[in-house]
């Protein structure tokens, strides 16, 4: 029996639009930089590229800097300047802010001054969709882009950071978005490349493959993806919820996304969980994929006043456009039994 | 007739081990991170991939950091240092030191205190080779590395960078090589990848085309490619200087790269050239790609003492190794036909 996938927001397949032009732009030899034919060439598909992705975002394409990923860009928005955030955020955002705002139970942060703080769109481990105040200094989008349909210019934020591999596309880029009158100081200096807000060489392929899954995911939500991804993601949260009492999923009476599931079951180790999982075919996650392979107890969870011992009890089950009903049915089969065996050995 | 590509130190066209090993790696669906069986699988590729890296720049597999190029691999490695340069440095290099180191007409640097020093392996535009100081601080290895054999941990040097797109690998990947000892503090924050010195989910197809293409250039330069490419680049220059006067070879007295030839002639600018050149189907460059498009005086040349007016004189033929000898000779028909309208134009 081949294995199921349930891992997308540590990474998401590479959708085959985005495989496609990567293919191709590997055979554009120019470096966009150089004025010769090839040069041009290059430069022409970085540019209709920055369009296309600009378009997905809602942005305008001038406001687009493209980075190695969300966690370049992150450093680039964030670095020096001292802003407020919660302790739902990815680490490569609270290791650069002061982690001052507090999560409600139900994940939602309301940050008293918007101007100085940073509040991610959603969140990776509960999927919990945040209201962005206008005037947020910045926000990492990374988890909602492409899942749920937003225009950067309608959000009123002043900057925003995204990534491909959360969307389908390539590994190694993602992009700063700044609003109309925004600007950053270089991280990465010594080249004019992204109007001097970011040096060195563009990567062509990985940039032809984000804005190529970009445009895909927009033309998935325009075909009604949310609504038949929630429909599933409730299909499993019934089918686990039926195994009376314990278990929770965190975030529930929140908006979220459509294809995340946190599942948290006191006592029961998430990393056991896991690797119960992992053994009976099934790839998920105890909490965000940082951190190189350690698993602990879930910061997020903690953030949101869940007490430190069952913070390690979480489970996320996060999918996508290809996962079918039935990889979720037996999911669900396989930790239904896992839960029933877990809870003989308990007594309970 | 087909257009021929003569700017490989701007960027080099991909290697088709490169390309087979990055089509590999994209279908590797797990994140490095996880720890599922799709993790393991993804961490396996990659500590595989730098095994490979390592070995082909003779160093330890613990010493490489990947980043997302040679520009963030300077950026990390000078930034906050204050090192000693010359101005024969890429700029992604002098942005980060004081420029306080001078370089002979031949293009030769000797800091008199390497501990506190950067200075390059070989120059993108002249192709002159460095004889690197023991104990010398740091090095961009970037325009030799897979053109002249080197082993890093025989150099001496304490760290050194690395990019993969100028040896036939991909663009948006590169590594910071660490002599045992070294370390640096993170650049890039929040993530415990690459031993806590660079976060962001791995680039893991780039890092995989990477180390395919170094490993294939290794053989390359096992199986005579300096010679051969060395003996066609003389045989270009013969024909170029033929033409009697004027032309000049600068970094010619050096120790050079195989594959690069800077061509200098007077009162004729490099931009001029380049342009008559791409009309004529040859892809060639006045200098440094980088910059984004603006076409200037070499702050290289400026550096070896060339003057200013001549700085700006100057064409870069840089080739590899699927260049030929008929490709080179085309070249040299094409340029010696251009230098002879532009004498009769000059009445010289």
């Amino acid at each position: 029996m081949s294995r199921i996938y349930l891992d997308w927001n540590a990474t998401a397949p590479l959708r085959p639009e985005a495989r496609a032009a990567m293919a191709d732009a590997l055979d554009v030899i120019g470096n966009p930089s150089s004025v010769h034919a090839e040069g041009r060439a290059a430069k022409m598909l970085l540019e209709r590229a920055r369009e296309q992705l600009a378009e997905a975002l809602g942005a305008a394409q001038s406001d687009i800097v493209f980075t190695s990923g969300a966690t370049e860009a992150a450093a680039l928005a964030l670095a020096g300047r001292g802003l407020a955030c919660a302790g739902i955020e990815h680490d490569c955002v609270r290791v650069w802010c002061d982690e001052t705002l507090q999560a409600g139970r139900d994940g939602q942060v309301a940050p008293p001054d918007p101007a100085s703080a940073t509040l991610q769109l959603a969140n990776s481990e509960t999927g919990v969709i945040q209201t962005l105040p206008p005037g947020l200094a910045i926000s990492d989008l990374t988890q909602g882009f492409g899942k749920i349909p937003f225009a950067f210019d309608w959000l009123g934020i002043r900057a925003g950071m995204v990534s491909a591999h959360k969307l389908g596309g390539p590994r190694g880029i993602g992009a700063l978005v700044l609003a109309a009158g925004e600007d950053r100081e270089a991280l990465l200096r010594g080249g004019g490349q992204e109007s001097g807000r970011r040096a060195g060489t563009e990567n062509l392929a990985a940039i032809a493959g984000f804005a190529a899954a970009a445009a895909a995911a927009q033309r998935d939500l325009a075909g009604g993806m949310v609504e038949r991804l929630a429909e599933m993601r409730d299909h499993l949260m019934d089918r686990l919820e039926i195994a009376e009492g314990i278990t929770m999923f965190p975030g529930r009476d929140s908006p979220r996304l459509p294809q995340t599931l946190s599942i948290l079951t006191p006592g029961w180790k998430g990393e056991t969980q896991v690797m119960q999982m992992d053994l009976a075919g099934f790839a998920v996650s105890a909490g965000s994929a940082c951190s190189s392979g350690k698993v602990r107890e879930s910061g997020v969870l903690r953030a949101m006043g869940v007490a430190g011992q069952d913070a390690g009890c979480a489970l996320r089950v996060s999918f996508g456009g290809t996962t079918t009903r039935e990889d979720l049915d037996r999911f669900a089969d396989a930790w239904l039994s896992a839960r029933a065996r877990w809870q003989g050995k308990q007594g309970r």
